[in-house]
């Protein structure tokens, strides 16, 4: 049976450019679906060996589905994680000239991140939303439009010529999609990886989100990402999620996650994955004492001590 | 002059549903805007005296802006909240039966939330996205489509019948809105209020983060909600967004303000205001050692302490 | 060889008295040294099997000098401690009747404990400061003085009377004796156990402190006491002593020795050893999710999770 | 009525030494009494107007018996501190010359303190115990021993000559004093000061005490000694004596002060005075964001977003 790909569509958009990046999705069917939940549902129904949805996601807002249904439905784990720069361009039929444009298809969130740069180069030209990058780029090619805002992607497979790039006002965004399959090993450590966790946490009092953040700190794993979520079941109940850095084969982690699995009313591994690096990145070291070397050292002294060899 | 309310339009969303709640604006202008920033530029400018947004929103995924553009822009603040389930209805012009529905027009976010009911109820039918929940009933009502996934203010306002009520798929959903003026001093204390903050934390360590909890932790201030967002500024800064229980003219939450300012790179007020309660609710009473009446004691006894009185 | 226990003397005090509690010692030669850092460095020699020593005497105070010389020495380990009630009596020779005490000949401390009782029965008594408890016994037998404060092992060996018991002012004082021995493998778990630890700080900050602290607490390890000790060695390093409850060989107090391993400058384990307890105490439960359940539990999830197994 | 010190005697010792270092004792009576309970208590009934009393004592082990006085008797509080270099010297008639002397007199922890240099120095010259540093004195000038392990001031005041001075075998260790009085305004704040704090706990839990070290943590307070004392009242309870860095008229100090107040069972205040310090000595500054600047800083902003100024 052949690899499928399943992706948040339609075509043309961001996420089907990170699908792009992603080695083992070279030679597999890559199919667009239309929500979140339903590209989800594909990989647990075993359609799909994986789905590709953003997670943070500047431009279309999806973040809180993804991670609803990562946290809530049967488990999934993630595998891969690919960050894009935003980077919208203005896109038209050849021949159509910036000065001629003046009417504008975008995404109404498109439109929003790129405001400033409207403003100033095309003052006058009418904006009118529609439903998807990938649909403005589509509606500047026929014609209905002078001009899309679309991801470069979007304007090279509907014919666009590109009449102005990076064009959001905002040049350090960036959007993030991860790559979700079955429950599976993680991949291995390589040294800068990202651990995803949901935490559901009985009540709302500050003291327990204390008590999980003082299980990662007092390992030394830092945090890099952290957002709370009502849970609709019951009043008072929160899943807090979680980015963490290090990767759950690791003691460190693995002392951290152990920790949180005693206090926490329910916690939820998401996976442990490579971190996307642009070039030149490089890990933060961890802080005094809590090194590999660090914890290695400290395992064998404990055996010592427990065995009487106190030297 | 006339007071005037913004609002993230178009007409006949839950947005509208949510201004419609507030006293002050009764009797004001309302008037839609297209996007987040537009309504808070309308109040920053003067043009506007308010401006009423979604911030956690399980439809419109429009969270990510509104605290962005509180987070980073000109002083605003936050003065009302109000929470609305999240009630959507199926409309349908009338004479349209639930048996003869075969096509369904719907925002894709909406078409998402109702997705257990419309496998049950509509099987066959042929759902297409649209731009808004308003959009969509606009879209029954003149026939494009058979029924429309939207607001129940939505279905009244393009006189649709309503075939289906409550049909999103988590009956506990809400949405979230928020009033929002220029500098003023907060709404008297009720007893139950929420104070929300932007804090600029510059590296992303889990301790920085820990620092502030604390703060809030040893004051007694409880937290509802929590979540970091990248600034796009500078890498490796982070703004937590933090909403907390109580007001910034009491002891303990001006004690904890204190403490997070003399700790933080930055942080900014983004105001305090009465909690929205659905009825029957009550507030949750602060921990032992934590109520206005210990803080009351310790204040007297510290006096005393310091003028040599250790009766 | 025989077995020599050696113990800070003279013959005839508390420390003997603990010393006869010790099942071990029973049949072993008993040697009175004249001070703590004797009793230990005849241990450290090889010259004695064992040292029993008084650790938290409200009599003595010596305190200060077992814990140093247990923190900076060449390595011993605590393999046991007894715990006694501070339990004066007064003795004096046959035929002395109470009424006709005119002076008492007491150690020092032990006068200065029982304050309240010779205020009221022997009010008009002349109070003799002598060395220790012993030598008041001693002085009283040889008719030196009327009356010795005493331990009641000090009246049985010199012949003395008890004219009145338990007239320590405080009845609930008690005296902490170590038995402490060349290093070894612990004794076996009880369920009940105490570990000893002297760590050390290089800075007075209160922040390292409560690092250390949050080792234990975020394990459910908890204290019976904490001591700090400035080190004549350099002005700004601390030796913190803690008495915590469990013992090394389980998997929470490990964990807990491991970080404090990695962040303190130095840490010095002094023993995992049996907690004395009076007839009818039971130990205190770990709070929740501390328990060892819970430790295996979470061991076994984190080996599933690694294997990705998500069920 | 004239001014009365009393001071734990007998005369002659390191306690009368530090006395002579506290200017407003220079004119007063001193008066040396039998032990700390009795140089307190004729401080309550208003016999002395001040007591003179060792704390930290690496010699005569007095610390438990001072600190328990304060922390549960009437209230008194500490005004000064005197430290004291713990320097003994070996003193003889006029004419014994070291080579000569066979016996020597001591306290006993005096000599264990001169251990190593009476090995080296004295191999073979026979220590026996008496009751105080001033008693070994007193014994050497009447000719009952060649010469006495003493306080500077001792030899002084009994004619002995110095034979050896700095004997102790730690150079650096030194003896704390406390100036105590009845409640009365604490001193004026030097900007190097000391509170002292005695804090009741109920129960044993490690995480009462994070929650007090936190309450100082999070105002930058530190912490130069901390001590758990068990109560004799009940068991289980506990009581912590720590001496913090600042003074109660600061309102970092105060801010933390309050906090304890409202989550201990019970709190102490034993005093604020100016740190003893030897020459060279300077405060160590507050951490970043902890300055009275950064106090101030703060205090002004809340007042101004109270008032609505957002500036």
């Amino acid at each position: 049976m052949s690899t499928r790909f399943v992706y948040l569509g339609p075509e043309g958009t961001f996420t089907e450019q990170a699908l792009r990046l992603i080695p083992e999705a070279a030679d597999a069917e890559r199919v667009p679906v239309r929500s979140v939940p339903e590209a989800l549902d594909a990989v647990r129904s075993g359609e799909a060996t994986a789905a590709v949805v953003p997670v943070e996601n500047s431009v279309g807002g999806a973040v809180a589905v993804t991670l609803d249904e990562l946290a809530a439905g049967s488990p999934l784990v993630i595998t891969r994680e690919v960050v894009l720069p935003v980077d919208f361009v203005l896109g038209a039929r050849p021949g159509v000239a910036l000065a001629g444009v003046r009417t504008v298809a975008a995404h109404p969130q498109a439109s929003a991140q790129c405001r400033s740069w409207l403003r100033t180069a095309l003052p006058d030209a009418a904006v009118t939303d529609v439903l998807s990058n990938s649909a403005a780029a589509i509606s500047a090619a026929d014609g209905s439009f002078d001009a899309a805002i679309c991801a470069p992607i979007g304007a090279a497979r509907y014919g666009l010529t590109v009449l102005a790039e990076k064009i959001a006002d905002n040049p350090d965004a960036v959007t993030r999609f991860l790559m979700v399959t079955r429950p599976a090993p993680p991949p291995e450590p390589t040294g800068d990886d990202v651990t995803s966790l949901a935490v559901f946490i009985a009540h709302d009092r500050v003291g327990a989100l204390l008590a999980v953040l003082t299980e990662f700190a007092v390992r030394g794993v830092n945090l890099t990402r952290i957002e709370s979520r009502p849970t609709g079941e019951q009043l008072g109940v929160y899943i807090f999620l979680f980015d963490c850095t290090g990767h759950v084969a690791e003691p460190r982690m693995g002392e951290a996650l152990q920790g949180i699995r005693r206090l926490a009313d329910r916690v939820t591994f998401l996976g442990s994955y490579p971190r996307h690096r642009f070039s030149g990145g490089s890990p933060v070291p961890p802080p005094p004492g809590q090194s590999d070397a660090d914890f290695a050292d400290a395992a064998t002294w404990l055996t010592k001590i427990r065995a009487g060899d106190l030297s």
